[in-house]
């Protein structure tokens, strides 16, 4: 957003130095900056972001933050010292929040969510901790990732301990409902990371075998987040469906975007290095679609880096010329945008309320973050 | 038992041959022969097993097997395929046929030890694939192991699905107090395996820490089965408390023969090579009593092979005659053998029955399998 603004603000400095004096010059470029600097300020104040859905679940999220280092505690001290490394490093909460905001948007004014919110981030803690053992990730959020510091070993280890108490933790709550919505997310993400391993490296992945692994091992969580909000609050069948279905879509969208910014300069920023996915020969839309519209030779480029990864100085830039000529990161970002409609239309069934709109904020922010 | 009985049975042959005539010796050989060829079957037929126990709980476990097998399907290839490999392989179904068999003592005649027995040793599949990634073993029930087949990263998904599959399991059971007892053993199990990670490669390790972690990572998923057997049958807390017990006491005695398994001569009869716990560094009780035994220079051996996992060639050798010199082997299977009486006390409660006898047995088998 920030970029165009710039440029335009340039080419009106250029314009006028050359169609007036100097003194009138400055004159125009002043009150051209201004308004230029009142324009971006809107367009910032404008720009979807988290910070509504976060300031109204704020309250509930520092609950949520104690639970979770209450329960990550063991007397070996191993398991909260690595799972606070992780904990801490924060990232944004989102699963929880998405518990915290359906729960609130369903009207509910129990203390139930408070736990299984945590449980919720326990259960994305355990799979991020083994994730980065398969990925063998050396950086997790900017910092090093628990594997880097503990071993695989305790990684595996303390991802189980996790898992485990967060099982604990629905027992805990006691509802059956409860328990298979998370149990069977728990199996479907592991589904979805055994399906992904097996279509890694391989760039004529179909979009609908890469679809469902985004389906399984991103969404599903997130969906389960939202759906839980509806069964806390004892909702009907209808707004629990609504509910799972803007978790699920929001969740699609997210990993969608995911993907194109793992391909996106303004990624240091976010503590990723850009092209780590194509280092590690990830098949995601982008390089699905690179492939499917690419010619011998570009397929061939795909087939000797992402396959047998053998990857040379320059093949990064060569892999998003490709990108960019046949559009498919924009291309991606467009089927972000279809799955973030679908989210917003689940959210109509509910009545207008600020949490309401926070939510459909967020669908926003997900797929503006791309710029 | 062999042993002593082909001893004997030489010393009566030489002892008559020094005697008597020709025919005469022949003639006594003869009868002595059948003589103690008798004593033999009497013997080995009451040798201590697993079969009867086996044979009480055939038809419940021939359920169990079918339903593992229904359960562990995915339209994911890799993963039946990968669990296939490990369930296939086999073991002994330990866990599974104790939720059997104490289901069969409290004279359970529902179905739901079925799917519970299924859930026991899925989650125990889990364990082992994750064991074998965190000890990089190569092996499994004198098999490839599964990481050493698909590599770590499917073993650490597939753990993760059968682990999830488990839960799926106990919330179709649907009753919480099962729930609260097999995710506390979860998260018991994982919590033992990280404080076994913390331990490994530490001679001087106490054998209450090294009792700690065999309590969590073995005993606790027997006693959950056990107790489970209870459960279901809705019996009295007195007898659920004595059947976990038992489960408990059983498992302690059971890894405590395995660790002296490990440095007896006979393992390659059951797939496993002498001394690997040894070359990995496993600090087993064996090791602990041996280095609280031993001086300055045999604790100088111990911190070479076994912290700085400096080992060379004859190395195994020496720590087995440090063992016997120290009586670890023969000391570890004392304490074996208490637990074991503490299992058998715990089964008082329990009035005479078929499945009693054969669980009694099966401790005298546990320990007896050393010989």
């Amino acid at each position: 957003m920030v970029r165009p603004c710039v440029a335009a603000r340039q080419s009106a400095r250029v314009l006028s130095g050359r169609t007036r004096g100097i003194a009138g010059v400055a004159k125009i470029v002043s009150l051209n900056d201004e308004r230029e600097a009142k324009r971006e300020a809107e367009q910032e104040a404008r720009k979807p972001s988290f910070d509504r859905l976060a300031r109204l679940v704020d309250a509930d999220m520092s609950r949520v933050n104690q639970h979770i280092l209450d329960h990550m505690q063991s007397p070996v001290a191993l398991i909260p010292q690595l799972a606070g490394h992780l904990i801490a490093a924060g990232g944004k909460r989102l699963r929880p929040m998405m518990v915290c905001a359906a729960a609130q948007l369903c009207g509910y004014t129990g203390s139930r969510h408070i736990g299984l919110a945590a449980c919720v981030e326990f259960i994305h803690t355990a799979t991020l901790l083994h994730d980065d053992v398969v990925d063998e990730s050396d950086l997790r959020r900017g910092q090093e990732s628990a594997n880097a510091l503990w071993g695989n070993q305790a990684s595996v280890l303390v991802g189980d301990f996790l898992f485990s108490r967060a099982f604990q933790l629905m027992t805990a709550d006691g509802q059956l409902k409860v328990l298979k919505i998370l149990s069977d997310a728990s199996a479907v993400i592991a589904e979805g990371e055994v399906l992904q391993l097996m279509t890694a490296n391989a760039p004529d992945t179909s979009e609908e075998d890469y679809l469902r692994v985004i389906r399984s091992k991103t969404a599903a969580l997130f969906a389960a987040a939202t759906q839980i909000g509806a069964v806390v609050a004892e909702r009907p069948a209808k707004e629990e469906e609504a509910l799972s279905s803007y978790g699920m879509n929001l969740g699609i969208a997210f990993q969608l975007v995911d993907d194109v910014l793992d391909y996106s300069a303004d990624q240091a920023a976010l503590g990723k290095t850009v092209g780590d996915d194509f280092r590690e020969g990830k098949v995601t839309l982008p390089v699905v679609l690179a492939w499917r519209r690419g010619d011998a030779e570009e397929r061939e480029f795909w087939r000797r880096t992402i396959e047998r990864s053998d990857q040379r100085e320059g093949d990064l830039d060569h892999a998003m010329r490709l990108m960019a000529k046949h559009g498919t990161l924009t291309d991606t970002l467009d089927r972000a945008r279809h799955y973030g409609a679908i989210a917003r239309d689940a959210l109509g069934l509910f009545p207008q309320a600020d949490i309401k709109d926070a939510m459909l904020e967020a669908i926003d922010f997900v797929i503006d973050r791309a710029y």
